[in-house]
């Protein structure tokens, strides 16, 4: 591993690449850490959208190795009250504002201690009201890796804001209930079941086979790819997440599904 | 700061993302500078439309470290007679075609000179009459950054292309004309009038408090964030040029503005 | 030439950029070599459109530099019994799925072996069934720059998947029949039809200029860049391939063009 040597940033934003932000974001972060290994989790988070972001940032941040740093910036609250926030965990960092979008984070992860940063004397200067991805953001990431203690930044807090996320829960013995929480390109519908529930339901039920319930539809839980020979299926995904997929063609319009909500429910086969 | 270990070269183009073509840019950059550090700042200029790029640049090009190389490469010249140049501020480089893509440059910063670059044996071979970016501009900031003198690339000249760029102005002593030059990703309407000007007609009309007329609406012009009580209003943008927001919403569209042009001007309120 | 020091992987995938899957395709190749440059060639494949990825590649991968490794990941088939394959050529590398992706790289290069990887310690753990682009291919392209022996990822093989390719022909002696395999984001029509065909059928018919015969209509082959006199011509573009241009325009559009497949001829003028 080279953390050590190369600290890893990762960004994910609503900015968009059309605008030059995520640019200037990435000035800022190496006149902080000319080491920084850069790496784009997405900037096409719909607008505003702290949940989607959240979902986004949950189906991918266990790919990157111990210590990484996670910059997260959805931040329709800029400028306003919402606090800047550090998030510590047992092997990782969290950088973003304080409105929930860390939300699949405190829900899935050991959470060491979450930091308001007050340390003002870290933040760019001039400092913007209107951008503090690369004034206030990006500056505490690039401090971060240059090894400056997580207390340097501010004092914990422990009010800070918990979206309702949507989990996935074992109702009964017999029954997962979930729910669709992103389409992707191929239009493979990702829920929020983990592959541990599964495995929670499989003892508790005594099974190993598994079918999803959707839309009154009754769809299989397979093992192997997507070339499968049922024209609908569902599988455990690369983020540990059962998916809904159909071979070569978009589930989700299969299903008339077009965004996050749909339930979802897994039984015994 | 890294400046003098890892330069830094930004890449603005009208290239999108689905051809091929940023990357061969960055690939002859790494050829010749293996040290770049390479930020994106947009590839989605509309095709061949020099104004928009020359605007997005404005937006972001001082947030970059001194002595940047900023490429920029909207050219629906290529192949043709326009000329290739290099031109050295007091604190920075542009690399580009010689259409009027650096007009908010020549007028708002020091330039020190302007490179006609005749000096081919800096050009990759075979030497393509469709794709100079790769093929002339990208060796052009490869060797710049390696320390060889402007000089060498080629004689100052005085006649760069300059597009009439829309400048805001104070008209009487009491009103700044300026028009929108951008509408962002969040329906922002990113205007030309700089933070300099408004201060200036504070001074003029004595006035600390001023609004934004548009489209027949009086708007406040505010401070802090985008979270604002009022529908409507206009902020200092993290560029330093006046926007118009909305607050969770998309001014453009609360609006009717669609693109740039709309004219704007600014009173004390 | 930094080829030593930093090795060079191009990414080309159907992943899109609005899944966080790149970053974490980028993650384990840097987890495994800290070294790497990483360029994006592009993500926007159509889903599943192997000939369409084939063709983007073979547009761009001769502007790298010697030894590049050439990551590919549109896979429909992930999961199921189509092989993980490494192509050595006499100056570069592939890696990718054995689904076709690489058929222009075999007919135009001189390959020197097509191995089926095998060597399942480099692959990522756990394996999952649906993203062999993080835990197969991004291992590989790591470990391959990293100095393993190509012979230690498996054993050579010959029945590598080649798909049909358009290729380029002189029909007779005066004539070479070729079609559109692409529209860029300018609307210029990049056909099959190379450089050297072009210079062949010169010598045959004893000609050295040409015109496209496309849709009925009879285009000039000019040389020099886009700003023609005439509103329609043909250019031998930065690829090597004639490719139909419209002044300032959209050759697509005037033509009636809107993807792959259009046949395109040429003959002396």
């Amino acid at each position: 591993m080279a953390g050590e040597q190369a600290p890893i940033v990762t960004l994910l934003t609503d900015f968009g690449t059309d605008d030059p932000w995520v640019g200037s974001l990435k000035s800022v972060l190496w006149q902080v850490q000319p080491a920084f290994k850069i790496v784009d989790l997405t900037h096409a988070v719909p607008p505003h959208d702290i949940l989607s972001g959240a979902f986004t940032l949950y189906r991918c941040y266990r790919d990157y190795p111990n210590w990484t740093i996670h910059l997260c910036v959805v931040d329709p609250g800029v400028g306003g009250p919402r606090r800047p926030i550090l998030v510590v965990t047992n092997d990782r960092y969290f950088v973003g504002p304080d409105n929930g979008i860390f939300s699949y984070v405190y829900a899935n992860e050991v959470v060491e201690k979450v930091i308001h940063v007050t340390a003002d004397h870290y933040f760019r200067r001039p400092l913007s009201d209107t951008f503090h991805g690369r004034d206030v953001f990006a500056p505490i990431a690039g401090w971060l890796s240059k090894g400056i203690d997580s207390s340097r930044f501010g004092d914990e807090i422990e009010d800070y804001v918990r979206l309702q996320v949507p989990q996935d829960r074992i109702v009964g013995e017999s029954l997962i209930k979930g729910e669709v929480c992103a389409v992707d390109r191929f239009g493979n519908c990702i829920t929020n079941i983990r592959a541990a529930t599964l495995q929670d339901l499989g003892q508790r039920a005594n099974r190993q086979r598994f079918k999803v319930l959707v839309g009154g539809q009754e769809i299989p839980v397979v093992t192997g790819g997507y070339g499968q020979e049922v024209p609908l299926f569902a599988l455990m995904g690369s983020s540990g997440l059962l998916e809904i997929a159909a071979s070569s063609r978009s589930a989700a319009q299969l299903l008339g599904i077009t965004g996050p909500g749909k339930e979802v429910g897994v039984m015994g086969a």
